[in-house]
């Protein structure tokens, strides 16, 4: 899936099946901060027409797709519940030092955005094959396709900003670290639990 | 207009429009701000149902405004600017102390949306009756409906959730307070300025 080194462990799937209020919760909160992360794109690389175009884009998706959670969240009877810390999106945010120079940032923060939906699409595809809940499994087989069409979107656009070959030893870089961050989870009711 | 206490010096206008990239830039952030305090309103208040469905469909509201305004600014071949501190926001928000409980801090934040959003369906108003650019003077009156719209959405919520009373009043110290803010503006190319 989209090149990831280490797929999630089958198990995690039913951890997450039994919690759905749990799942949806935290997933509703995924789709805000993948939200608010396209914002503080455009907010602090405003000179980048096609950045902050594709960015405001993105970010009313990622709200629409935050109501339909929402929605089937109070459908089922439950309330969206309070936000959580996301121990792998945190773990993740770290591989990159914060140093560097303002379009070297930019190209790192775009492959953490890339990765990110390249491991949710991964975990909405399990979801979507293994959900006792039709409804809710047709919904995510749905979106696995827009976080697909997301991580495409931010590959591009850090190959538009970055040298071909520096982009692609990052890149790499960046999903070994991940399957390491990967193997120490999958035991939690979290889309990157 | 809405019940503000004191209108817009009519020199403001004469200011912006003279200074259009300006104002657009200014504007976009708005719309970018309106949408990330929407955001924060859901994340900080996810018990209250119907508050997060209102603030998940305004905060995309505001992002597709905010694409209406960059789309404008490319075609005059602009370039979005940086943000900048919006002084009147940052006074507004320092009237009603940080104390008091939750649902205390819920109301008076919903409070100074609906100021804000007040004082933004103005300026529109006079940037449509007066701007030159006659595309751009007919996109700020179909954006004054939408400020009219949730200056409403606003205070409705906070009497849905604050006694009668006490929102009167609370809201009518909070106009009393902004109309000497505003007396000491007027004088630059912001929305708020």
């Amino acid at each position: 899936m989209l090149r990831l080194k280490l797929p999630t462990d089958p198990r995690w799937v039913n951890i997450a099946e039994k919690n759905i209020e749990e799942i949806l919760t935290d997933h509703a909160f995924c789709e805000q901060k993948a939200a608010s992360t396209a914002i503080s794109l455009l907010v602090t690389y405003p000179e980048h027409s096609d950045l902050v175009t594709e960015m405001a884009a993105l970010a009313r998706e990622e709200m629409s797709h935050f109501e339909m959670v929402h929605k089937r969240i109070l459908e089922r009877g439950y309330t969206l519940g309070r936000e959580r810390k996301d121990e792998y999106v945190n773990k993740i945010m770290q591989f990159f030092p914060k140093t560097g120079d303002r379009n070297e940032r930019l190209i790192n923060r775009l492959l953490v955005a890339a990765l990110i939906e390249a491991r949710s699409c991964e975990r909405f595809k399990l979801l979507s094959e293994n959900i006792g809940d039709q409804e809710l499994a047709k919904f995510y087989a749905s979106l696995m396709a827009s976080e697909a069409g997301h991580y495409t979107l931010f590959i591009n656009l850090a190959r538009k900003y970055g040298k071909a070959e520096e982009v692609n030893e990052k890149w790499d870089a960046l999903l070994t670290y991940e399957a390491e961050v990967m193997q120490g989870l999958s035991k939690s009711e979290y889309i990157h639990g």
